[in-house]
């Protein structure tokens, strides 16, 4: 599938909502245990994606827009979001915030008037080198469902025990911890 | 984390409303591919959940509940839902009678007044043997996430390639496929 811009934002425009449908009014028996050391609670991975809202996506967009001689991206802070936990919001805080800069920054992506030409101009990732527009809002699609999948994987592993002998066909509960 | 009626059902009330959020008028683009062959797509998955609202959960739990000489669950189709696909419905149809079904066997939960000694009864299940009605419930909500957690990896597949060298950094994308 290649990449559309229209369909690509109705993901993005539905995450917020998604996310407040699954954890909104959840116990932090469910939203606050993650899946081992090292590893991300549903609290936590609310506060990545808050992360990229700032920092990642649409900085970056605008960078490769800009035309400009130095489009080199920022390496984008993983683990922002840990030291941020320290100022205790809630989740509902978090959930609220993180729909707000998603509501903020489609506009500004609409904004943008990206059309084919624009999707092939190009940044520097720090890593990678040379990526295009299209490539980083692909990116930004498959990195919410990728942490959707996240938060699913980690709230149905707290059950690994109580689901008994059902873990043989719970293939969920053996995968390995990952962001 | 221990089973708790309470905190499962927090869990199965939200799975319908999740989903609606997700997929609710997106187009087939995301809704009807799958990850390869032999595996689902967020469409397919959707028709296996009303199979288990009709077929699994709740009926296993009234055969326990029943206390009877024979507790010996039926064998779950897991494939139903790929014949039922024939007649043709659409995901929006899918997503009502999921919802409505849901709900359904939420109020029969509730009305069975399940306490602690009732979570210690038993069945027999064809492959497993003897469950107790606990491990089914905890089955029922992780079942629920793990198909959550399914939906969206692979919606985020589409994007394997349209993501670029972003892809390393997008564990979802490079999963196997499994339900």
């Amino acid at each position: 599938m290649d990449f559309d811009l229209r369909e690509g934002a109705a993901i993005l425009e539905r995450t917020p909502g998604v996310l407040r449908s699954l954890l909104a009014g959840l116990p932090d028996s469910w939203t606050r245990r993650n899946e081992g050391p090292q590893t991300w609670s549903a609290f936590d991975v609310v506060g990545h994606l808050i992360d990229g809202e700032e920092t990642d996506w649409i900085p970056r967009a605008r960078l490769i827009l800009s035309r400009g001689e130095n489009r080199r991206f920022q390496p984008f802070d993983r683990f922002a979001h840990l030291a941020a936990a320290k100022e205790e919001p809630t989740l509902s805080d978090r959930l609220e915030r993180f729909a707000s800069l998603r509501r903020r920054n489609l506009d500004e992506l609409a904004g943008m008037r990206i059309g084919p030409a624009e999707l092939r101009l190009t940044g520097e990732h720090p890593d990678f080198g040379t990526v295009t527009l299209s490539q980083l809002l692909a990116t930004w699609v498959a990195h919410d469902l990728g942490h959707l999948a996240q938060v699913s994987r980690v709230m149905a592993k707290q059950y690994r025990q109580a689901v008994g002998p059902w873990i043989a066909f719970l293939p969920v509960l053996t995968d390995r911890p990952r962001d």
